[in-house]
């Protein structure tokens, strides 16, 4: 039977044997809520990377770049981190480099060591669930967090893929049955049992409501975007 | 207004500025509920040390010596792990030295930086909160976790102590509201929510049910553990 673990934020990373794990990075609030928009809406190809300045250097190459430090968008570069920004039609057929707090970090973080490393939202929550289910490794949701702690939006989304795969796997540990049930008890009302998160106040203060009711909307798009090398594709 | 916080585990206790806060280390199963046990049956002052080689120097002096790694006795000292071993009679007023995987090992942790350092467990829950409403500090609840990793017991027990605070302190996390969820959703029945965890399946497997049953239950003593120096002694 395969596993299904979670870690919390990628702070805890280091306590997870990966070596035969497809790791599922989310970041609800925006980064790969942005990504899997940008992949439904014609984007060739997404490559993460750690730094503002790595963003730059793409950015001078060509590369369509979004870089998001604290929720809101680094001067000088094209798009933000609203998901909407990637429903642009100049971005069909485009690369875009990309750079954000929480979500980018933790993808380049699991790479070194997973077998794959796929990308999640609630928007393609069921696309993400059937592809692992067809695949013979055990799965790891890492929580991108903010700034190296736990939130509750991104655990919820593992809570939501443990449900979904509990049954075919193995649960053994309990951030991923603390995620399960944290998803359990919210899955009636979400928005409500996010209200009071750090997080959606941090939105919220930025007057991104449309943002949080878009990114909690569950399988728009049949999609998973994967790391091929050092650039995130379709499957 | 104070403000309460939750850390999941040890391993991220560097993103919490503490210097204004009592920290509130709670490791369930079993460290601290031994702790709390032990001075409600007369023990005069316990010494948490972090490792098993430091607690075996306290012995050859004269200390009652507790050892526990991966939730069994270490060979050659006096007490294990289980709160009924703190319930005897040649304990009363006398000094013990303990270390544990996780419990002690927070409490080490905290008290470089913490106003103060408290033990709690269910078995005292009340009255640590009534301690914490008293002072004029910040609140972090620190659970011990398993090896790194956050656990469910613990994580209850940091959501019952926020849920008892939450009209008189400033929520302001989401580890602290996760965890407050958690607590909800669990109270009803708690041995059930945690019937899965990884903890109580490694107690069940050493047998120890009762002392499952017996650490789960709500203010049994109405004491407050406080470090003062390297020891612990009553509030």
């Amino acid at each position: 039977m395969k596993n299904i673990d979670v870690c919390l934020t990628p702070d805890l990373l280091h306590h997870h044997n990966i070596n035969n794990s497809i790791v599922v990075v989310t970041d609800i609030f925006r980064a790969t809520s942005c990504m899997v928009t940008g992949f439904a809406y014609g984007v060739q190809s997404i490559i993460p990377v750690a730094s503002v300045e790595e963003c730059a250097e793409y950015q001078k190459r060509g590369y369509i770049a979004a870089a998001e430090r604290n929720a809101e968008k680094v001067e000088g570069f094209d798009l933000d981190n609203s998901p909407f920004s990637f429903m642009d039609e100049r971005l069909v057929g485009n690369k875009i480099a990309m750079t954000t707090t929480n979500g980018t970090l933790s993808i380049t973080k699991s790479k070194k060591n997973a077998v794959k490393v796929i990308v999640g939202a609630f928007l393609n929550l069921q696309a993400v669930v059937n592809y692992l289910k067809a695949q013979p490794y055990d799965v790891l949701v890492l929580c991108a967090g903010w700034k190296g702690r736990p939130n509750l939006e991104d655990t919820l989304f593992a809570g939501a893929v443990v449900e979904a795969l509990r049954d075919e796997y193995f649960v053994a540990e309990d951030a991923a049955i603390l995620a399960m049930r944290a998803y359990e008890a919210s899955r009636e009302n979400m928005p409500l049992y996010l209200s009071n998160s750090s997080h959606i106040r941090r939105l919220q203060r930025l007057g991104i409501n449309k943002d949080i009711t878009y990114c909690l909307q569950k399988d728009l798009y049949d999609i998973v975007p994967i790391l091929r090398g050092n650039e995130l594709v379709l499957v």
